[in-house]
């Protein structure tokens, strides 16, 4: 059935272009958001033209959001409509993101970057390696097969224990801290929600070994950064890759930005390149979906917020 | 049988130790050079004095070289012994560099490295990514299982065209021009010989499309260095890597540590604590081989030079 779909903001071009594509090739019906029982959100920095958008869309049932991780859009959620996200879409580029910082800090290539000098060989070997993932989403199901050629001891913990197909365990976070000491590598690749804010503080840079490296692609919020700041400083741990930071974007002068023990990435997890073409087609499929009456893909769970 | 076997020089304690560590293991005799019907040569820098120790080693015929390249001794090759090098030891080392390399270029972070700023998000996805690698050796065998799952097209480049499970094609460096224009990262990953020197300079950077990254891990010879500033310069190709340079090491104020598009690391493909870590194991191994009789591993032909 063809139902009526709106894309909307417009101030992001090449964004909406890609939404307005995949609305057509869904077969659905392009229509301004107060005809629209659908609505395709297409600049996610434009939350606060939202009120506006929806204030006549009487017909609207569904919202369709761009994120991954929503929360810059949690205070307009409510339980008035459907909505969905980009759960799960971008998780093939943020899963390369994770390996190639997890090899750049082992390889010291922030630091070689950094050289104007022929400079002494130093690295490491991945292979073999004992990796921690928090979280057993959408990214860690597409990061365990990059990792599996590698030989690496990968525990992931996430809220159940159903085991991972790649992951040699799989723990609650209760048991965080009898994987840390025995972690060389750890990875955070979690929702950000109340009880996940601040999970890698102090204590747990105290209970990594000195050579732990750390790689966040998920939420600046997960880790307290003053913490780890003085962890870096202090050789608590040997090096952190940040794709996401709190606060975001990182200021200029924080001290995080001349440690040269931290690589900071301003959250190419996906780039916009990346994230559209991987965006587009999942949104069409979802458009389908919609018009077909069938189950929508990555649902938000308004209560959970995520 | 136990056959006495010599280490030399000792002026590089940490791989002097290592080496004589190999020798008992294999339960071969610690001699000195005079006497030693083996010699395994323990200080990669020290070539110069290579006459001197095997002056009087009448007794003579097997001499182990730790270079898996071995041009740095390649002067003091004949034919009056067996010789013996690291080829092929190292090769999982520098594979993970190489895979290292061309995710970090693939995600501007040598870029990100040297920001000290928040900045736009750029980067690509590998995974479908078109990979030429030039050379079919142990780098070569150890780097295909590292990209299996990502998905690319591999083509091997090599004096046979044996295929090699994980590359999709192999072809001969007659066929290189056909497929240059189609790769999207070229891989240096060849045994430096006076046939391959120079393998990669103007006309085959004219080839690339300018999206290609480089990455050299193999030795600097086989890149015309003043060839690949002026492509990088000039956005004929998008990016290099470079583990190994010509002149290396690369002077200071040489222009490849500017271009913004260049990541230089200085011979890091295996660093020493991974190079001896590989290296003393399969010298234990090729000493018990000399005991028993057998063939060595990692022959080198005295006429080819490698």
């Amino acid at each position: 059935m063809n139902r009526p779909i709106a894309v909307a903001p417009d101030t992001r071009p090449v964004m909406y272009e890609a939404m307005c594509r995949a609305v057509s090739a869904a077969g659905a019906s392009l229509v301004e958001p107060r005809e629209a029982e659908g609505l395709i959100w297409a600049d996610p920095g434009r939350t606060e033209d939202f009120p506006e958008i929806v204030a006549d869309a009487e017909r609207l049932s569904w919202i369709q959001l761009p994120y991954a991780g929503i929360e810059p859009f949690a205070h307009h959620l409510d339980y008035r409509w459907t909505w969905t996200c980009g759960k799960g879409v971008y998780a093939p580029a943020v899963a390369e993101t994770v390996l190639s910082l997890i090899l750049a800090l082992g390889k010291n290539l922030h630091g070689y970057a950094r050289m104007q000098s022929w400079s002494g060989p130093e690295g490491r070997i991945l292979a073999g390696s004992r990796i921690t993932i928090l979280g057993g989403g959408g990214i860690t199901s597409h990061l365990l097969p990059l990792l599996a050629p590698w030989g690496c001891d990968v525990t992931v913990v996430r809220r159940s224990v159903t085991p991972l197909p790649g992951a040699n365990r799989t723990i609650t976070s209760a048991r965080l801290h009898e994987v840390l000491p025995m972690t060389d590598v750890l990875v955070v690749a979690l929702a950000l929600t109340a009880e996940t804010t601040g999970i890698i503080g102090r204590p747990e840079f105290d209970a990594l070994p000195d050579r732990a490296m750390l790689v966040n692609v998920a939420r600046g919020g997960h880790v307290v950064t003053s913490d780890l700041v003085d962890a870096l400083q202090g050789g608590r741990i040997a090096a952190a890759a940040l794709d996401v930071t709190d606060p975001e974007p990182l200021p200029d002068g924080h001290p995080l930005w001349s440690l040269p023990n931290c690589l900071i990435t301003p959250h190419i997890g996906n780039t916009p390149e990346m994230g559209i073409r991987l965006l587009e087609p999942f949104v069409a499929d979802n458009v389908r979906r919609f018009c077909e009456g069938r189950d929508l893909l990555a649902g938000v769970d308004v209560a959970l917020g995520y």
